[in-house]
């Protein structure tokens, strides 16, 4: 393959995460979170999201959803999500099997919930037929390339929490949101009123492991128990918190988002020239890219011929619409080589073929 | 802390293992196991297990245990085991609340279970009313310091195997078993009958990784689907993978565990003298030590001194029974210092305090 | 309360019914099944369903859903189903709490699926990300009071069934179905290809009881242990069976059923005939009224008002739309002061008011 | 069959308990649980249990054990439990599969728990890797026909509570144990400390019903919602109510219990009579005879001979050990045919045979 735009879980680590791992390697130190990378984790975690946050390191993001929401729900509880949701879709029901819990889908074109659009699933509270709509978990940047602004989070926020339900990030890219909205971690998630947090770190640059962070205590109960019941407690816990500290101890996690919304922007702006010069006969594009991630529709043949060089994901399958993902360690020549290829392909389709 | 024996996952992660790491540290590759060297580790897992091996990588122990039993039983089954195992005592039940599994538990004094010990509850097939016993879970080396000989591990495979019941064996420290027995891995797993095995890797100088090593593929279903949805399947997997392989690709599986145990020895050699001239006074030992840990009896007040300088767990509070684990990185030194001390603390609360 | 058209289940015992129970009200039988009467029961329904049906006898309909589905599914399994479904939205999310099952919701604006619409959710086999969608489950007569045609259910089961996924029928008013398309119970289950049929016996005029029927039994497993497990086997089973039997035996079910489906047609019939002379303004119904339910729109006050001496449920708040169901103890009476009530109020409330 | 000692499940229903059912048969009533009898009954068990007490008519014993037991605990919770156990043994693991719960056994060879035994298990509060034991669930009478003294009830329930736990009395034979004692409902429940009571009827006489009798509100949290998802509400809930209501509502609960009672004491004096004599060779009682069950120990084919004619379980098979159960409707002549032939053929058997 010359180069993925399959998933930001196609990279390997960065450099600096994985020098942080050496630096931990060797020697002992107490195990499943008693050592002091944990403890430090939590210092620099307060830094970011304020002097009452918690935070939890997991393995990875459907762990890190699984053990926000159980931690939030009692076991009657629902959560209202969109359709699009990573929850939903792609985590093989783990909500549902390992956490009893319901999800409550809406429709959400570009990916983002509303607050008219919770409404559709938030009712019927106090009735014991109903799952108990007691949490919203949306997702920053969302599953379609989306980015909430502040003012959208706090309008969801405020809704959920006049209703008695507590709401939930997946921020599995969130420091590719705060990147692209060019605000600090904490004011998209602390000051907007969010309550639990996944704050994602593979798909930032880590070998592996994200964090929940509880960003109000009150939202949740015995989070240490059910992260050990869901198989998500490391034993070796320093290898999760040394990444996870490297990347927020100082501005890694921005630097690597930046690179990837970067990326992402220019192979969106190399392609809508193509387009604008009708050098790009049959692409366009579904959604904003306003992270890491495009969603465009083309010819399938020709998306199944560029796939020979290059590794992208079907997004919607039915309408020829792909998802191409930039990471960290993309690079401008990627970028150029793909979209080069993108034009050439679709130009060479609508003529002889 | 001098030095720690409270358990081996309280080591860091052995140079090869690391080494191996970087050498997969950087650029793309398929996420969720399509990658080269998970290809290759399940063929190398093939050569220590037989050619119809299955080869799963997963996070931790927990699971390792819960994706085996799970994939092994139907809704309905239940799973005979020692009281003292790891899946009874030290998992926050996930078998039972992530697998809806039942655990029969049976006295086990020294770890190990027989074909009688399994027959306490290993019966009521057929009655609505009760559990099914399907399946054994059996640890090598045990939770108790004891490994099984081959002829022990056949006679259960076949009383159970004749009863309808698969064998799962949870491996976490299953290098340190065949060290200790000095056979191949495969002469006390594959070819003794078990069905399932956890691989464990942490314990055995891993940053993290585990894997379940279907030795059956008739005793399992939906392996795929199972670790998905317990949370246990990494995106990166190539990490976990590149570890597993370093470990079994040659020797360093045996070589790690073998210098466990052989530190385990020498400590217990070491306190046997001091037992046997006298200078311990107040010391006993629980249990034989044939891997990597040592099971004592000493007056309480004297652990809790030791533990100023030495890191362990108390095994059985009540009776005054504490674990000692070497590990992979345990030096001579280490052992010695720690024997000196301990005689020293025994002889000197015998004498004034 | 002058009158119920709340649910067929605020009726109480059908007398036939009842007299039953009261001809095995006293002396010992076996318990959990092992009695007469439950014998009797399967050969009755082997008469109704084939020679190769099964029936298990369970305590309510949300039980006879769940034990279907998981007697259906994998862990890993999902079920495609109607938004407007019994299991999706008025059981507080049993089959996935207790059953560890997701499912995967359809739009059916008339409450039927169709081969297209099932498409929409039936797909992704073999993606270990996605919940594997195994089963479909719809509703006969349908929660939106319409009734599925013998050609619309084998469209439905051959479209399922050449893709692997099997059928389940929620059949708590198959009665009703039966008695407005004038079949009998079989040519609308197993000889349309219905795999498991959950039985209504509750709304058919019984104090409590349904049961699971398997229509073909290589498409379940463990249905006897899954029964108990979920805390459906009853100890006095004789007592569900008895009534069961009696139904089944003869033409009960079908009389009750004709009944609450006439009782449906003639208030509909008034109610339509007011509205074609304006003696109804601001009455419109939404649904065909095509077993023993009407669903209906009228203003939210005037419904309130009617609440006052006639129960019944709103049943989509949001668009003034409100549910009227007729059981086997409805009479014309009851119709005819409802049909003159609700034809009153409206035009008191588009009067004066 | 002459007669059954098999359970008190073998039974019918108490004719005076048919009668009400036959009362409240016809005409509607609101569903799940907005009836008048169900009002009623909430008034009557205040009578009982005091002006605290709610309660949740349910469907059956496993419903009410698990309902109690998951409204009691969260996520994380273990029950301390006797090792024979009616939830240990007899429920297909519901509360582990249904509830998530973890049960932690202790012997307890008379079936009765002390502060003593349960503190075997109840201890690693705050460890995140064991589950957490927060409540003990006993069973009144005991599964061995054992009865706890208020004594021993006030021993346990203060010894729990000052440990954080919360007590669960499984009471399907509950008004055996206050018939036994000579007590109230109230001196063996509310009065020593119990929180929550799995108040049994089908074994008094019922055609079915059990309930969750809250005795402290504190206790739990949202009985209603488990109770749904866990399938345990009835539609038709008059039909529960009205029968519990008939038991609670006079002295009918007492009369059936001291019936079963008076004819256990009877058979157990007949038979310990022929023991002294000599005319019962090879047979022993194992347990005491405080509530409606005879444990004994008999040559097994013997047993089997006996079972041509009476029906009845083994208990445990190993020993040869049987168990047998009289009801509110055993007679004097059953008692008095069955110990003439438990002695006769115990003589055969020791004579020519």
């Amino acid at each position: 393959m010359l180069a993925s735009f399959a998933s930001d879980n196609y990279a390997g680590a960065h450099p600096e995460v994985f020098a942080a791992l050496t630096d931990v390697a060797s020697g002992p130190a107490r195990a499943y979170g008693a050592d002091p990378w944990t403890s430090r984790l939590g210092e620099v975690a307060q830094r970011h999201f304020g002097q009452q946050a918690l935070v939890y390191p997991v393995f990875n993001g459907t762990g890190a959803n699984v053990v926000s929401l159980m931690s939030m729900l009692p076991r009657w509880g629902a959560v209202v999500t969109s359709r699009h949701a990573h929850i939903e879709n792609d985590e093989n029901a783990a909500p549902e099997r390992v956490g009893g819990l319901k999800l409550l889908t809406v429709d959400a074109p570009d990916g983002k919930l509303t607050p008219a659009s919770i409404d559709q699933q938030a009712w019927g509270w106090g009735d014991q037929h109903r799952a108990q709509p007691l949490a919203v978990s949306l997702t920053q940047s969302t599953e379609l390339g989306t980015v909430y602004t502040p003012d959208e989070l706090r309008a969801i926020t405020s809704h959920c929490h006049e209703r008695g339900m507590r709401v939930h990030m997946d921020g599995a890219r969130l420091a590719n949101a705060a990147a692209s909205l060019g605000t600090s971690l904490r004011e998209i998630t602390t000051d907007v009123g969010i309550d639990v947090l996944s704050f994602g770190g593979t798909k930032n640059g880590l070998v592996f492991g994200e964090a929940v962070v509880v960003l109000d205590p009150t939202a949740v109960d015995g989070v240490d128990y059910v992260r050990k019941m869901t198989m998500q407690l490391a034993s070796k816990m320093r290898f999760v918190s040394a990444q996870l500290l490297t990347i927020l101890d100082g501005d890694l996690w921005l630097r690597s988002a930046a690179r990837a919304n970067a990326m992402a922007r220019r192979l969106r702006s190399r392609l809508d020239h193509m387009v604008a010069e009708d050098q790009a006969p049959g692409l366009r594009f579904s959604q904003p890219t306003e992270a890491n991630g495009l969603f465009a529709v083309l010819p399938p043949a020709s998306a199944e011929r560029l796939r020979e060089d290059f590794a992208f994901y079907d997004w919607d399958a039915a309408r020829g619409e792909v998802r191409w993902m930039c990471s960290f360690d993309t690079t401008e020549e990627d970028v150029d080589t793909f979209a080069e290829a993108v034009g050439r392909e679709l130009r060479d389709a609508a003529g002889t073929r």
